[in-house]
């Protein structure tokens, strides 16, 4: 093992292509239907949301798909992105495991998202679109596509849910100066957006609505796509090349991981730095245990059933075979935004089915207690959505303690806390509560998922 | 010249010492005075203050000092930082000028700062100190001592400019979540800031009078020694990594500047990129323009007087040589909040008084919109500090499109604008106007200097 706390990876090591799990899958993934017809649906369907690249993406069984040249070259400004040692934080811990994160919170926009913004955007570009919507929720997709669109000349639209709008007017700014326009949602935009506020005036917003609201933007105009910052196939696939960079750089290090740990709201910061290990088990490679750790508030992977539902509140998305609490589900208003989503990556459901992945859940304020810990001695501020890998791979740090046992931890820092400054003011003040979901609203939302099998 | 646009030093290649300006001066610095009895103080005066180790750099005339292995370990979570060439900017400025940046941001504290702040905390770590007071206006300098106090240890208490205390209440989170004490200065804690408040209450605060207080406390107390985040020579120094790494990523790029180009509040980012290169020319290598960027309502390099000054408001610091603009100047409250300090370091003042760097000032509403054409360009959102570089290496290059000349220019990045949001949404919004200062007060207080030659 190497003593070194940080592997950099040379420019040339920068993967060339993305890595698909779809390919390595010992059972395929169950199909995409139609909303209306429940049929299975072709990419003809899709064409109105997306250029015709990403549909091939997001149904390729390939294994590699290139990353093209331009793509590359923007993700030379942050990627490779570091990994590190937390040597510090291990010593705090008094454990003898070895923990490794890989730091994501380096790009422009501060997270993850940018990995899949700069593809998603050039491929629009490629195909002539100059307008994209979509939706965002504490701000950290739709600030990372308003930078994707500022590099290829896209003008970008991103429907903010309101609650957040109001709360976080900062990431709004950050959208703004990267000259994407930030609507709250629900909006008197759309017809969706009407419809709800019709219902309920102020009503808080929430990602399903916001999703039905950019969909509903680039279905009915000719110039206009949608992109989505997680869930579908092709976002986590541009994700992988977390896992990929990880993999070179554990091997730098001399090291493999027993664990593997990610938050996961969509699924696709946990698929980018999973996904690739576990590809190569699936093909015959060592085996490693893969933890996706989700808010207890909103527990689709531990508390969600596995069905058919629709992705927005409007049901204007196709259905997709997920872990979900239901479209109608409204989580409550806990900090990690960015988590706040009643359904799961099909993929990502798919494996967890198929027991490759173990769910677990965690409460906020112990969140936040691990983000502290993990501040004050690695020096990094996690993203509260962050803080859920911290903590699991805290959890399972003190169990090799425990257990006298030197096991290799590996996690995903997504993101930096740098927007979310007021929940860490309220958590050190004893203001910050564990909030719980309603269980008759989460009864009533799988009662209410549609019959399809 | 090469292609990239990335400039990635090897871990290896991290300095081993920081560059000392003083041995290659052509002229020595003016002596520092003591402000009782107007004579050269001796490092005895300075021992209630600093520890022994800083106190030597303060005055040596080695030309390197060698980086202890701790901090070097230290420094290696984000140096060396990269040097990115400005492609995109270029582009958009249709000039020939190559454009190069060293950036900064990447460090916890996302600023410069941390280059000092951690080989100050190991200095006093060494020396037993387990107590640091210091002073911070915007709160970068405040947040890069309280990260580096919670790696060694050390607690830390930072009197933060009332004004920015109220304004900036996320930049005292994080210095809170790595565990530091914040206090908004003039406060009831010290002599200094007691006095203050009998005459005025509600007084703003300023720089000047936050470091009284916290020399107060260091002076007044045994186990607490003061820490200063720019202006003396050993803070430049320290900042010197960041101009001997863009030395060897010029060489990796194969080019070398025409114009270097920093912002000047207390002069260490500006000393920081620029010195290791002055030095190359003192001794014989090519001649390089240096450009130093100060806001035009708080210009004491173009404007201030050179002459023996305190370094803050009740007179507790020695006397030193500099161009300032009195010590009882107030600058009007513009939003580069680390740009706000009466004086300039004794070495940038020297420098400018022997004719081997260029002054230069700027307006607000010129920087935020250079900062906004960056950030569309390059996609990295600056500190309102770092926009006073951007602009004037933005003019730079435009003057090169106008002459048709191929010149390379070399600024420094010095941090984000992730704490400044609120400045960049009142710029969007039309709000933010250009401040002046007022010239009855700057004659004042140039009339009120001390009679010390």
């Amino acid at each position: 093992m190497s003593d070194a706390v940080k592997f950099v990876l040379d420019e040339s090591r920068l993967p060339r292509s993305w890595y698909n799990l779809q390919a390595d899958l010992p059972v395929p993934l169950p199909p995409v239907l139609h909303p209306g017809t429940q049929k299975p649906i072709g990419p003809s369907d899709l064409a109105p949301l997306f250029p015709e690249e990403l549909i091939r993406q997001e149904v390729s069984l390939e294994r590699e798909i290139e990353i093209p040249g331009p793509v590359r070259d923007i993700y030379r400004q942050w990627r490779p992105s570091p990994l590190y040692r937390a040597r510090r934080l291990e010593k705090a811990l008094q454990t003898p495991a070895r923990i490794y994160y890989k730091w994501e919170g380096v790009s422009p926009a501060g997270s993850h998202k940018p990995n899949t913004a700069v593809p998603q955007a050039f491929y629009n570009r490629e195909a002539g679109i100059r307008r994209i919507a979509t939706e965002t929720g504490a701000g950290q997709w739709g600030s990372s596509l308003a930078f994707a669109g500022a590099l290829f000349g896209i003008d970008v639209t991103v429907y903010m849910v309101r609650v957040s709008y109001n709360q976080k007017p900062y990431r709004r700014a950050l959208m703004e100066t990267w000259g994407a326009r930030c609507v709250a949602s629900p909006s008197m935009e759309t017809e969706s957006g009407r419809a709800i506020l019709a219902l309920r005036p102020d009503h808080p917003g929430s990602l399903g609505i916001a999703i039905s609201e950019a969909v509903e933007v680039a279905a009915k105009s000719d110039d206009t796509k949608y992109a989505l910052g997680s869930v579908l196939n092709h976002v986590l696939m541009h994700q992988t090349v977390i896992g990929l960079e990880a993999m070179e750089q554990l091997e730098m290090a001399g090291d493999y991981p027993d664990v593997i740990v990610g938050c996961t709201g969509g699924g696709s910061n946990f698929a980018g730095i999973a996904f690739p290990f576990l590809g190569a088990q699936l093909r015959g490679g060592r085996k490693v245990r893969i933890v996706a750790v989700e808010p207890a508030a909103c527990p689709s992977l531990t508390r969600g059933k596995y069905a058919y539902d629709y992705g927005d509140t409007a049901h204007l998305t196709p259905l997709v075979k997920m872990h979900t609490l239901g479209s109608t589900f409204t989580p409550p208003g806990f900090h990690a935004g960015g988590l706040r989503y009643h359904g799961m990556a099909p993929l990502v459901s798919h494996v967890q089915e198929l027991g490759l992945i173990e769910p677990v859940s965690f409460h906020q304020t112990a969140c936040f207690q691990a983000g502290l810990q993990f501040a004050r001695t690695e020096g990094i501020l996690p993203a509260p959505e962050a803080n859920h890998a911290v903590v699991a791979a805290i959890q399972e740090a003190v169990k090799c303690r425990e257990s006298g046992t030197a096991k290799t931890i590996l996690f995903n820092l997504c993101g930096h806390g740098h927007f979310d400054m007021q929940a860490y003011m309220d958590f050190m003040a004893g203001k910050l509560t564990d909030l719980e979901y309603d269980p008759t609203e989460l009864a009533m939302a799988l009662a209410g998922l549609p019959s399809v099998t």
